[in-house]
């Protein structure tokens, strides 16, 4: 069906689900002026926004718009988790062409929803609008963490270890490895369809001590530069100690991709949303004897020192790793 | 100045200003991944988006870069005035596009900015994205209202009368006669570029006693009948009662431009952002001697009956008013 036989009025009845995770934090949803919501005492307030635009953020040749709806909540909901927080409610604006069908628009917000649902969120509110350009589509999300206690970038402190949750490289591989139409890398594929925020692991870290933390989203190389700047430390990494799923590994390998090595996959990759962060030493003995079975690895340390990220290459050698970051002004960016 | 040649982190350190209206609510502003803001124990939660489209929303060869910012901040800070509340946190996305410079976005910026520091918003986060499109803003604004105080749009009640702030008309006006390029109706040109939300008096409004309060963002006959379905009632409205600003008179009578009556101008104009509502007569009795000053004018009558809008034409006749609400999916509707 066309979107402009639905109309707008008829789109939003459409995408307006009723069920909300957590009805009882909300006075009033979508449909007044603004959505009412209720926060708790003693609870600090987060917020992150996120926009993603068809052709730049996502290829709608490759993904289908379930998975597209579902990875922009998930990027949002990774931003809560990286403050050791819990997501709560959820705004969300489309753009939209006529280029695409309702279903598929509907897809989108299917994906959205489910994700959402995945993480306890509320979308209590939202905007439509008509774009002769390509499709844009804005996430804001709340969330909570307890007063004073949301884990900054700029804890890290010398004599902390370096952890990273889960394994990396995982979704740049899904992603290469469905470019290049290839078969099989199915875990690495459902990583870049639909990316699985530490929301979880990020609470527990919190609560066992992380000094700093950051969410994987633009590698780990971006990622660990900016805590080593806003905490004015050297990072160091061990490159054997990061975790890779054989997916990586083993696309790494076939020389079909953008890097020959998993660790540059790790450095360079992004979007695997897992967490990275530093914890004091004395805390990190402790987590590994009460979790020993969370997905948590101490991949690296860090000393006093010229703000910045510097690999172990061999006994007493170390290489400086700049910030690859992703600049969305840079032109022919198209990732 | 390009902005591919800025950079996204450039054209951030750029916009990204210290200067808070109200730092001692926010706990970690712009720089990580999210922001922290605290909340104040009794008061509800607003929360409102909108995203505005260039070529859809606005024509940039007709209005400067900086209102294009200050009427997207007015629009959502209408919102929050029109649950009477008080706005406090804001999150802004940019799309951008390589055909304005970077210039022209951070007057976009400056704009938003100076609505924001008017009314008390502290700019908290965003996000700064590429498109080959058309550019893109979106802004969800935060706000916050006495617990269960939240004026909506169901309480409107028989007996009531309809209210409204200022006077309507304006935006519309101030649009055609700039896009046909006359000289003169400068209040109305000005109410077009840099609306003035009724944050004080929606405030005002909802400690007097008001029933129901909209803003007038589609032209009262759109608000006036979410009132009315919303509430389930007639609303009846008095013509002869609206007030008016002699530049919509005169444009009206020049007969350049849509509408040949100002009556039309205040039904289907909109983005005026004055507030729209009603209140019980005991109140509206007492608000009058309490604030004869306030530019605020009964213009109409709640009666039970057909959910709807009617208008009173002589003694004894009314006829029906359907809502001309703004469908962003139909074709051709550039406004």
């Amino acid at each position: 069906m066309e979107l402009a036989s639905l109309g707008e009025f008829g789109f939003i009845n459409r995408i307006k689900k009723a069920q909300l995770p957590h009805p009882e934090t909300v006075a009033v949803g979508i449909g007044d002026d603004c959505a009412v919501y209720r926060t708790i005492q003693g609870m600090d307030q987060l917020v992150t926004t996120d926009m993603m635009v068809e052709g730049i953020h996502f290829d709608s040749s490759l993904l289908e718009p379930y998975w597209i709806g579902y990875r922009l909540a998930a990027a949002n909901i990774s931003d809560i988790a990286a403050m050791g927080g819990e997501p709560s409610q959820a705004v969300v604006s489309l753009a939209a062409t006529m280029e695409h069908e309702v279903e598929w628009y509907t897809a989108v917000y299917e994906g959205l929803h489910a994700c959402m649902q995945t993480y306890g969120v509320n979308l209590i509110g939202g905007d439509t609008v008509h774009t002769k350009g390509q499709v844009a589509l804005s996430v804001t999300l709340l969330g909570q963490v307890p007063r004073g206690q949301a884990v900054l970038r700029q804890g890290a402190k010398p004599g902390d270890i370096v952890f990273v949750t889960g394994t990396l490289g995982n979704a740049q591989v899904g992603l290469e490895s469905l470019q290049a139409g290839i078969d099989g890398y199915d875990f690495a594929k459902q990583v870049h369809k639909g990316p699985k925020p530490q929301v979880r692991l990020g609470q527990l870290l919190r609560q066992e001590g992380a000094s700093s933390l950051n969410d994987v989203s633009d590698g780990l190389s971006s990622e660990l530069n900016e805590i080593a700047k806003a905490s004015q430390v050297s990072l160091f990494l061990k490159p054997k100690d990061i975790p890779f799923h054989s997916d990586v590994r083993a696309w790494a390998k076939s020389g079909e991709g953008t890097y020959k090595s998993p660790l540059d996959y790790a450095l360079y990759g992004g979007e695997d949303f897992q967490l990275v962060g530093t914890m004091p030493t004395a805390s990190w003995q402790a987590w590994k004897k009460a979790h020993p079975q969370e997905p948590v690895r101490a991949i690296g340390y860090v000393k006093a020192g010229a703000p910045g990220l510097f690999i172990r290459l061999k006994e007493g050698q170390t290489r400086s790793l700049e910030a690859k970051g992703y600049n969305h002004f840079t032109r022919n960016e198209d990732k």
